[in-house]
């Protein structure tokens, strides 16, 4: 069935939205998925597992991937490469999973710049500003400086909500979770991600 | 809360595709919406109710409509006017209700030009066109030429699916039932229905 063919999810929304909880919560109900992992240069640290924290390469084979145009996107920190290469992304939509990316809104850019027709985008926040304060100063795990940055760049972001397909105010973690899985599922349903063409052909000859 | 912001949802598909049936079986699990019905001038036949199967005006009142651009569509027919009514569509709209309307491609493009931004479109049809043969065949109760000029109905409509926003294929009926569902939902989140700079200020100004 068309139902099963891959199509690409994007979440972005400001650190402290609850991202994380929701992707945990809806995991169990979404059907088959991958969570896009980034690809980096840098070496792995105590703890880290490849595949599951990073993908780890050589500066040579990602200096060749990004030649051959395989990463959506990347960028040179302190040296090291970091990037989100479309080699896994490729393999999961052949296999019919539901990509999903936990990305900001400069990666929902360059999402739609190349995958737009099988991409359902979700900007996920707290009702308010306040709220987003308040969750971040609950964690008690950050530094002042730390939040206040978040602050800043939640505002910058919140400016771009309209570029997205939808929009979930995790006010309720459990509402939040139902609101994303629907619109986790009605994605693999979105017309172009169904190649139209072949389906049409094939209905009409299935006389 | 923003979710409860009217929003529209466009079924389209063959008459056969079961569309009737799947609207009957989703009604309960939608949430507040408003199934829009279809304005005449025709007289009230025996049996028929005012706001169920028709709204009934007077040729004065439907040209009085026309000219202050209430219709989203209509058409003349043997001397009588037919016609979709903005006025229903707004009050239900106003009252955050998903107004569900049960069109063509012609009436999906009229919707799409006046409404595009509130607007969700599904294309339902059976997995293939001889499946849809049988579905009109077993039905009995259809003259032959109203079932084959149905089928190239069908086939003129299936052409113009890439217009859609989501296509769901009605093979097993609470399969498809669900899938209307998780549309429906997502329907009300679709980021530009839930005026976004309104929000976007209020986010900002809830500190």
């Amino acid at each position: 069935m068309n139902h099963d063919t891959g199509a690409i999810l994007v979440l972005s929304g400001p650190s402290g939205a609850g991202k994380s909880s929701l992707i945990t919560k809806i995991e169990d109900q979404i059907g088959a998925y991958y969570f896009s992992i980034s690809t980096t240069t840098r070496p792995m640290r105590k703890g880290e597992i490849e595949g599951v924290h990073y993908y780890f390469v050589t500066k040579e084979q990602f200096e060749n991937d990004i030649e051959e145009e395989n990463f959506l996107e990347y960028a040179r920190v302190h040296g090291n490469y970091y990037g989100t290469s479309l080699k896994p992304v490729k393999k999961a939509l052949k296999a019919g999973k539901l990509v999903i990316f936990d990305i900001d809104v400069q990666g929902h850019d360059a999402v739609q710049k190349r995958l737009a027709d099988i991409t359902t985008s979700v900007f996920i926040t707290t009702p308010t500003l306040g709220e987003l304060k308040r969750r971040l100063n609950n964690r008690g795990t950050d530094a002042q400086e730390i939040i206040d940055g978040r602050i800043e760049m939640a505002k910058r972001e919140v400016q771009r909500i309209s570029e997205y397909d939808y929009l979930v105010i995790n006010d309720d973690l459990d509402e939040a979770a139902d609101m994303l899985v629907y619109i986790a599922k009605a994605a693999r349903m979105k017309i172009p991600s169904i190649a139209i063409n072949e389906f049409v052909f094939a209905w009409e000859n299935n006389d």
